[in-house]
């Protein structure tokens, strides 16, 4: 952290303001924060591992559409640490410019992860024309300056007053446990820190690791927390790139790295893996039903 | 199968004629089929669902790009069984209409999965947008007819024979281990057919499952398939629509689901598993190194 430097904490998240992520930012680091807008997924882990920015905040997984592949492959090319991570819950709004009426509305456009999770409202209504954009509030800074005639986006409520867009229909996401959970990223490893005196089930480890392509590898790897009593929360996949139908696998579990079983199950996985990095280890969010 | 109805098999797709699904098709079935282009994955199904083809063809992974989630997620939905698979070779182009120049070209259109294969492409051309479209074949499709000035679309070569496009880039991808894997999908089970006496490890089986969110439960089930020896080639999880943070697992294996080994493991599964379903058993594409 560089809090002694400036005041205040730069964080860096994709999008334009108005975005989820930048509600996430809020929650994870607090008020006395500058957000630093990024076209793209890239330039905000790249912006942050060389020091411009402190943190910056991906949206890693929903409750509706699933993981963010993005985000899981940048966590590997790029070099930052996991120390945080929040459940926002998402509600998506049907946005116009202040003149359009529902009836005109024949493209919508928005980021396609949001576009996603409202499937059923497209599905009811087949005059409108789903269209990806980079991003939610873009989608509505873009269709308020441009005047376009039977356009709308679907962004958050808050980017709607940032660009003075009117909110048509609230909610129109599938579901109403429409959750995304987005990590706190930094260039400086949290879990070196000494681990207050908290119950360990307060914290997650996450780790990245390939495995031999033999029968029984991945039981082997589930072995390793299982036998030890440790609460997996997440398993990924991602493909490894130049080698069709080999993958890496992301594990999420509850744990802090200081612990003796977790040390050992790190050090027993590194026994058999091709490979292994530890990601982070951070303050698990509350539970939706505690939040 | 129809095919005492009608000499041709109907397949349903999703895209415009040229598309990589309509390639993957003519491997699946060959060539006496008739190819129906759909607007959407959900038409594909329902399409295929409700007896008007006799299959359709669903990309489901993509070695560079990963899972595609809605063809998992319809695979629940809907009804349909796998009764095959095959690994297709991607090679995207870059399509521009006849009278366009590579300086003129500002935004290309593509599916998003393409696009997303063709990172580092727009990567080192900045000034060079993409632009999501529900198809690849129909960006090429849609550029030649709209005359769009300064347009380009990211497809096969097949595409731009089809619509009259120039290629100006060919193996624009990111990296040339590019497949995608394709199933084939009918309302009937290929399963009840009488296994031909070839060996075992020539199929593959597919199922879905749902288990208890408690410790070691991932393990358990990961146990029932290595204590048997066989041999997983996939695991894929998607969120439970209104369960956030939890998951259904998607598992191939290898085997027939008539070997006993294979009813065991399933049976065992479903002592523990919330739900299981078999999506399918099938004859495995052949190992890309030998195609």
């Amino acid at each position: 952290m560089n809090e002694t430097l400036s005041q205040t904490i730069r964080v860096a998240f994709q999008g334009e303001p108005g975005a989820f992520s930048s509600e996430a930012a809020r929650r994870l680091v607090g008020d006395k924060l500058s957000l630093a807008p990024c076209g793209t997924f890239e330039q905000m882990f790249a912006t942050t591992e060389n020091g411009l920015c402190d943190y910056c905040v991906a949206p890693i997984e929903n409750s509706l559409f699933g993981s963010v592949y993005q985000s899981y492959d940048l966590l590997l090319k790029h070099h930052l640490h996991i120390v945080g991570e929040t459940n926002l819950r998402i509600v998506h709004n049907l946005i116009v410019a202040p003149e359009t009426c529902f009836e005109d509305i024949r493209r919508v456009y928005s980021h396609h992860v949001a576009l996603g999770q409202c499937a059923n409202f497209f599905a009811t209504h087949p005059d409108m024309h789903a269209i990806s954009a980079y991003d939610t509030a873009g989608s509505v800074k873009m269709i308020l300056e441009n005047h376009e005639r039977g356009a709308a986006a679907i962004a958050s409520a808050a980017a709607a007053e940032v660009y003075g867009g009117r909110i048509l229909m609230e909610g129109i996401e599938d579901d109403q446990q429409n959750y995304t959970r987005f990590l706190l990223l930094a260039r400086e490893d949290g879990g070196t820190d000494p681990r207050p005196m908290a119950d360990d089930t307060t914290y997650k480890t996450s780790v990245v690791f390939s495995l031999e392509n033999r029968i029984g590898s991945l039981y082997r790897a589930m072995a390793v927390f299982a036998l030890r009593e440790l609460d997996l929360t997440r398993i990924e996949s991602r493909p490894r790139i130049g080698y069709p139908w080999e993958y890496s696998f992301y594990l999420d579990f509850i744990g802090h790295t200081t612990e003796p079983r977790v040390c050992n199950a790190l050090a027993h996985l590194g026994e058999f893996a091709t490979n292994i990095r530890i990601l982070g280890c951070y303050e698990r969010a509350p539970k939706i039903s505690e939040e």
